[in-house]
């Protein structure tokens, strides 16, 4: 079992760095030893994020930091538009609905980016307290345009609360210079981190929204959590282990740089498309719109992709995604991010390509490798 | 850093088994090993809260378990009485009132427990909808008869919600037998995890009340998450490193028995009381009261407790934990829970009795380590 690829969109592969922290003795979470980690985690967040505001550690799921993004920014009754083209983006709408909004859902074909002009004359269309969008959706592969739907939000007057969950890191996020409200995220994706942790960000705006958004909340109140920070806590007890983590993962990626692993992101991503289209594959999302971390593949006319899944996992202990909800059979998903390298995504296709040929969808093995190779190099 | 000795109530010592499954690779949260794994923890968490019904595992802190005990039992408007007789008592009645209840807070002063005939008379002079309580308030060290509460609890037709999290795996809690209605904990206590991880239960009872529960909630829905459970799953992506790691430490308990590991926690508590006595100190809790996690000793008048705390970390590397808001200063407090040892216990007090020495109140080291000898003899 420890010795499988993970080649999903999260959990990632841990680099050892990573899991020797996690092995680590916990520690006390109120003494200045870990009020030092999490300032150092502060920075190293601020920087992925692209933000001057502080950005505050959850223990829970991503899940958990996109509900903080929205219960500590709306009322019950509020009229927000979410973006629906894929399971998270339906997701952000629900968690709304549940505390109270008024949701409309804008459908977006599974695969395409939704149009930041389409959006602002339906956001013109009513009075819309928030836009509610999906950086990167897991689901099809497929990123947004978060600068444009922002400016468009801005242009109409509503906030724009966003689920970064898996474009964290991968990808850059902007979040000061696109003008977003509030965003969350997880740690199970680019960040190359167990799940477990989750990060909130409130923009001036969110912050001053924040004092009179109504939608209830406790354990994800984020003003409680942003005054906590200031004096080097958490309102609730952390998860330390995944803190301390954080800490080795922000530095390996500080290591790197941060612009060169996302392009490091975007050239494995290109080749991952290369890779499929030299298999004779067609990709779920368009070009313009292809995700940096993961890639939605379709599956042959007549094969339904969990069984290739399957046979990548019993046969070879790669694990690869297949589709959710309406695309569960239809699509699958390779994952390249965090501590994927290029090697893993050749070993991931080289037997992608021989299992679809067991499975009577054959493509040249050479010829796929051969395109990996065009977009990577000697890497 | 890593060579300290955390006698504080948690984060707690982890054993190494726990310490090796932390640092294993992450893994995909939704094939049928993982689901095993969920499987075998459930029926290990099903033993240590003594009940037949499905205990959910969350990403979060123990404070978020807590929310969710009370989320899903409740409705806005809800009239409950909340047993304040420390921090954690206020808490679960502040996040009742955070979403929307009308709470009442019975005042019992820190130290002793909630008298049970007292609490009846209490809920019988409004129609309460339910009592909140904390089994055992890390704060003062003080545990509850929580059995007694529930039963007159269901004497005036009020559900029970209660906050287990100091409590869970180090005392029994027996919750079919008492009839509670809903409970939540945490990770980093008598489980030897490292926080992170939270509990919830629902009798059936509380599984239908949350039919009806009008509190608004997404992520820590419980009855979703219970019907993911029965497929194996989590609603969201769980915190698998530490779900992994409670497989572990949940077979260190079991290895140990249940019942010895319990009758451990209350001969090391007994112990640490006998040594506070020994060296001339007063405890906070009443014999009758005091908890098998944590024990609460009083500051010799005249001596800040912080100082105390500061001495044995800076000198000999042994965390202890203060006094908490209005007891600060005033108190320490010695965990001795989950994977600490007599002898963690014996060095623990050696090096107290010397700082209350060097402090300007003197006492006897060899008193102190008798009395703990007497308790615990050759283990």
């Amino acid at each position: 079992l420890n010795d499988e690829l993970l080649m999903i969109p999260g959990p990632t592969i841990l680099p050892p760095q990573v899991r020797e922290a996690l092995s680590r003795p916990s520690m006390y979470h109120r003494g200045e030893e870990f009020a030092a980690i999490l300032d150092e985690c502060t920075r190293g967040l601020q920087k992925v994020f692209g933000t001057t505001q502080p950005v505050v550690m959850l223990s829970s799921s991503g899940t958990g930091g996109v509900e903080a993004a929205v219960v500590n920014t709306l009322s019950p009754g509020d009229r927000v538009l979410a973006i629906a083209g894929g399971k998270f983006g339906e997701r952000i709408g629900e968690i709304a609905a549940a505390y109270g909004a008024s949701v409309d859902f804008m459908e977006v074909p599974h695969g395409q980016a939704a149009n930041p002009d389409a959006v602002g004359e339906r956001l013109a269309q009513a009075d819309y307290r928030a836009l509610l969008f999906v950086l990167n959706e897991t689901s099809t592969g497929v990123k947004q345009d978060g600068h444009a739907l922002a400016k468009v939000a801005r242009a109409q007057g509503a906030l724009t609360i966003m689920d970064c969950v898996s474009g964290l890191a991968g990808m850059p996020i902007g979040f000061d210079e696109a003008g977003y409200t509030a965003a969350g995220a997880g740690s199970q994706k680019a960040l190359m981190l167990p799940p477990g942790l989750a990060f909130a960000v409130l923009s001036e705006e969110g912050q001053q929204a924040a004092q009179t958004a109504k939608m209830p909340k406790f354990y994800f109140d984020l003003p409680k959590a942003i005054k906590s920070l200031a004096k080097g806590q958490t309102p609730y007890t952390p998860a330390v282990n995944l803190v301390v983590a954080l800490q080795a993962s922000l530095r390996l990626i500080e290591a790197e740089g941060v612009e060169a692993f996302q392009a490091r992101h975007r050239r494995m991503a290109k080749a991952c498309r290369a890779a499929a289209e030299a298999a004779g594959l067609q990709l779920l999302a368009q070009e313009a719109c292809a995700s940096d971390v993961v890639t939605a593949i379709r599956s042959p006319e007549g094969l339904d992709s969990g069984l290739l899944v399957k046979a990548l996992r019993s046969k070879h202990n790669i694990l690869i995604s297949g589709g959710q909800d309406a695309l569960k059979g239809k699509i699958f998903r390779i994952g390249h991010l965090g501590a994927a390298t290029f090697d893993n995504l050749r070993e991931t296709w080289e037997k992608t390509a021989l299992e679809l040929g067991e499975l009577g969808y054959g493509c040249e093995v050479d010829e796929v490798l051969a395109a990996i190779e065009r977009e990577c190099g000697s890497e």
